[in-house]
């Protein structure tokens, strides 16, 4: 491959909502503010945050992601799930059935979410042209290494291809920091 | 290799104190009280437990692990090390040269570390004879590899071999939620 390195996105946990559970937690009518856009073309970290209380602890503060989508869905690390004491499960983003649930809070109102609440399965987004250049599939697994004092290979990586996307690989908080990385840091890939 | 699995242990945040520090933090003539017993020979988590004071936020109730040391040394994951906002590098134990600095809280006196914050780099501890079983010899890098859903080969992993050691494999939170580990699961060494 003549170009077989990928940047490194780290996602910290986040919300996605749907209209109606946003109108819940911020009032009737309702819409989320752009705070910046993220790597992925259209999608936007919001100005809103609300809290997740878990039946161990809350975390608070926790950025709500846009566009609004079809169905609420929490992101969380590990660390995260210890923390508010919640067994979420690794999903692809948008698998969420079954999964676990937390009360999130906004300042006019809670949702008790029953499900939702996910780990995210280690992914690569790749826009269409990027997926052909590199010589790979959506619903592709493949592995990716990361160099350095905490050098870790990723094996389990999801390939997802879109003409919406670009290039990035979505790691969480636990596993950027445990190979030591920062955002836009290269990872090879490895077939 | 024979028998070329080793298991896990995962490291959660920890503090080892001088005696000097155990006294000024717990009281003058204070010992600490074994808890219960580590994996390696001799080694303990103690009850006391200690706050963590950095400049941005503090971590409550760490827990101290004995006996006492000639050097007091806090040992936290990079998640901690972003909570706490201090920048401390990824050393061997006993590194602690130019590392980071906190303050430790207990509850008769505050510590003011200069030095002594790290992460833990993650290494293989193993018996001598367990060693010579495996090929392998002290100091050497090697790598380790988990299956599942969540696949990491841990790369750079040093080897420390003792005839006070015993087979473990010493890895912090942030790596074992990345790879979605628990305490005993057994990773495969690749040489």
């Amino acid at each position: 491959m003549a170009n077989d390195k990928v940047p490194v996105g780290i996602s910290n946990r986040h919300v996605h909502v749907t209209q109606a559970d946003l109108e819940t937690l911020f009032g009737k009518g309702y819409e989320l503010k752009p705070l910046k856009p993220l790597s992925q073309p259209g999608q936007f970290a919001a100005e809103e945050v609300v809290n997740i209380i878990g039946p161990k602890k809350s975390i608070d503060k926790v950025r709500i992601l846009g566009p609004v989508r079809s169905a609420t869905q929490v992101e969380i690390s590990r660390t995260d799930s210890f923390t508010l004491g919640v067994n979420a499960p690794v999903r692809d983003s948008g698998s969420v059935s079954g999964s676990a649930g937390v009360i999130l809070e906004g300042p006019q109102g809670r949702v008790e979410l029953k499900e939702g609440v996910i780990i995210a399965q280690r992914h690569l987004h790749l826009h269409t042209d990027e997926a052909a250049e590199l010589g790979l599939k959506d619903k592709e697994w493949i592995s990716v290494q990361f160099d350095g004092e905490r050098s870790i290979t990723f094996n389990k990586v999801l390939v997802r291809v879109h003409p919406n996307f670009a290039k990035d690989l979505h790691l969480d908080t636990d596993e950027a920091n445990a190979a030591g990385l920062n955002n836009g840091d290269l990872g090879t890939i490895i077939k």
